[in-house]
C-alpha cells in the first residue's frame, strides 16, 4: 500500500516520517507544487518521491490533505471524483464548510475528515519532525459519515502516529478550534506586532523580553499562508471569540482605568481557575 | 555577613537557594508574615532563619524586597530611616513611584533599584528553584544614585545569581516592562477568561487545547496578590500598551468581518517579524 501525502510541510512532511519509520506502508508519496520543498521533502526523508496529483490519486490507496484550508476546499471535490475505493483524509482546522461542501458527493463515504492538534509555530519541510503527533489529540468530525473500511484505515494511521481521539460534530469542532487555537494565534500576532510598532520609538525595548512574553508570543512566528484561510473559513467563529477576547480587555482596561483594584484582582483571580486545566 | 530577605515567594525564595549554595554569606534570614511560608522556607532550605523587620535590619548587611511593588511602596521609606550602612535592594517590576517617593531621602544612597527579568507562572515558597535567574538579565534602574560600594555590593550579588545586567532610567523601565513582560499577563489572563466562559455553554472545549494554547494561556496561573499591585503602579503604561493592543485585535477583527483577508494575510505576515527577536 502507498500513502500520498498532499502539501508536504510542518504536518504533512511529520506524517511522512512517522510512517515511514513504522514502515506502515510501501511508499509515500509526495504531491507539492513548490520544486524547493520537493527536494527538500526526498532530501529529509519525508517522503520517497515526488508524483502529480493524479498520479498520486492512481497509485496510492490513502490521499492524506495537509495543505491550507482553502486549498482542501479548492481541491477536494475533484479528487473525489477520482477515486475508486481509495480513502481521502484532511487534516486541516476548520470543518464545517468543506462538510458541506461534499456533504451530496456520491464519493463521500471514501473521505474522513480529521484534524491532529499538534503543531509548532514553524513550517515547511524542514519543520516536520517524526514525534509531533505523540500522545496529542486526534479529533475526528462526522466519523459516522464515512465508510466503515475508510474509517478503520484512516484510524490506523492515528495509531501509528500514537495518538488519542475525539469524535465531534462539524459545528463543536469549529467554536472549540476558534476557543483553544484560533484566538491563541490571533493575540500572538496582535501581541508581536503590538510591541514592533513601539521597538519603533523605543529601541531597546526586547532587552528586557523574557520568558513570559517569548510564550505569548512566539505564535506569531506562524505562517500567513496557513492562517489567513483558516480565519476565512472559521470567519463566525473567529469574530465570536475575537469579540469576547476584546470585551475582557476592555474590561480590564476601564477597571484599571478607574482605579477599581478590587475588581481587577478579582478578575485575575478568576482566570486563575485555569489551573486545573493546563498543568 | 548575613542577608536579609523580606518575602520569601519565587523571587525571594530563589535568591535564597542560590546564595546559600555559593556560599556568597554567613546567613540567610527571611522576612514572611505568613507562618506557613515561614515554615516552608526553613522547611525548603531557602533561610537559616526567620525574624521580624527590625531584627533583619539590625543584623543583616544587605536587604532585599521582594514581596508584592504597593508593599514596598509602603516599607522602604520607613526601613531607609533605620539603615546606616546597610544595602537595601529592591526587586520589584515597577520603578517610577518607588525611585520618586525615595529620591529626598537622606539614606537614597543606600537604596539600588533592581528588577530581575526572570520568573515563572508560580508563587510561593514551593516554587522557589536555584537556576530561576541563570543568564536572564538583571535591569537597574537609575544606578547612578546609589552609592558606589553599595551598588558593587547588590551587582556581587547578581554575579551570584548568574545574571547579564542592563541599565536604564525609571520610565524607560517601565514602559518597557508594560510592553514586554505586563501586556502577556493581561492577555492571558484576559484568553484563560474567555475560555473559561464559554465552557459553561461548551463542556468539551479544553479537550482540544493543544500547546499553542498552553503558551498563550500559562501565565494567567500568576498570582493576583503580585499582579494587582504591578498594574496599579504602572497604571499610565498599563493603559497605553492596552489600547494599542485592542487596537491591533479591532484591526484584524474588522478585517476579517469585512472579507479583507489580503489585509489579514499582510498583518500575521508583518507580525512575524518578531522571528529576528525570539529565537
Amino acid at each position: 500500500m502507498n500513502i500520498a501525502i498532499v502539501g508536504i510541510g510542518l504536518i504533512g512532511g511529520s506524517i511522512g516520517i512517522r510512517l515511514k519509520e513504522t514502515h506502515f506502508c510501501e511508499k509515500i508519496i509526495a504531491v507539492e507544487k513548490s520544486e524547493t520543498n520537493q527536494r527538500k521533502a526526498i532530501a529529509l526523508g519525508l517522503a520517497d518521491e515526488i508524483q502529480s496529483l493524479e498520479n498520486a490519486i492512481a497509485n496510492a490507496k490513502v490521499i492524506i490533505l495537509t495543505i491550507p484550508v482553502d486549498a482542501i476546499l479548492a481541491l477536494l471535490p475533484g479528487i473525489l471524483d477520482q477515486v475508486t475505493d481509495q480513502v481521502i483524509i484532511d487534516m486541516g482546522s476548520t470543518k464545517s464548510n468543506i462538510l458541506n461542501l461534499i456533504k451530496d458527493h456520491p464519493k463521500r463515504g471514501r473521505y474522513v475528515a480529521a484534524h491532529p492538534m499538534a503543531g509548532t509555530e514553524y513550517s515547511g519541510p524542514e519543520a516536520a519532525i517524526p514525534n509531533l503527533f505523540k500522545d496529542k489529540m486526534m479529533v475526528y468530525v462526522e466519523a459516522f459519515k464515512s465508510d466503515e473500511d475508510a474509517f478503520e484505515l484512516a484510524d490506523a494511521i492515528t495509531e501509528q502516529l500514537e495518538m488519542k481521539t475525539s469524535f465531534m460534530t462539524a459545528e463543536e469542532h469549529d467554536t472549540h478550534t476558534a476557543y483553544v487555537s484560533h484566538i491563541s494565534h490571533l493575540t500572538s500576532f496582535a501581541l508581536a506586532l503590538t510591541v514592533l510598532e513601539k521597538e519603533k520609538s523605543q529601541g531597546r525595548i526586547f532587552e528586557l523580553a523574557g520568558s513570559g512574553f517569548q510564550s505569548t508570543v512566539r505564535l506569531a512566528k506562524s505562517s500567513p499562508d496557513m492562517w489567513t484561510p483558516i480565519f476565512k473559513q472559521n470567519k463566525t467563529n473567529v469574530l465570536e471569540v475575537l469579540e469576547e477576547h476584546i470585551k475582557q480587555l476592555q474590561f480590564v482596561h476601564d477597571k484599571i482605568k478607574g482605579d477599581e483594584f478590587d475588581a481587577v484582582h478579582k478578575w485575575i483571580k478568576k482566570s486563575n481557575k485555569i489551573k486545573r486545566i493546563i498543568k
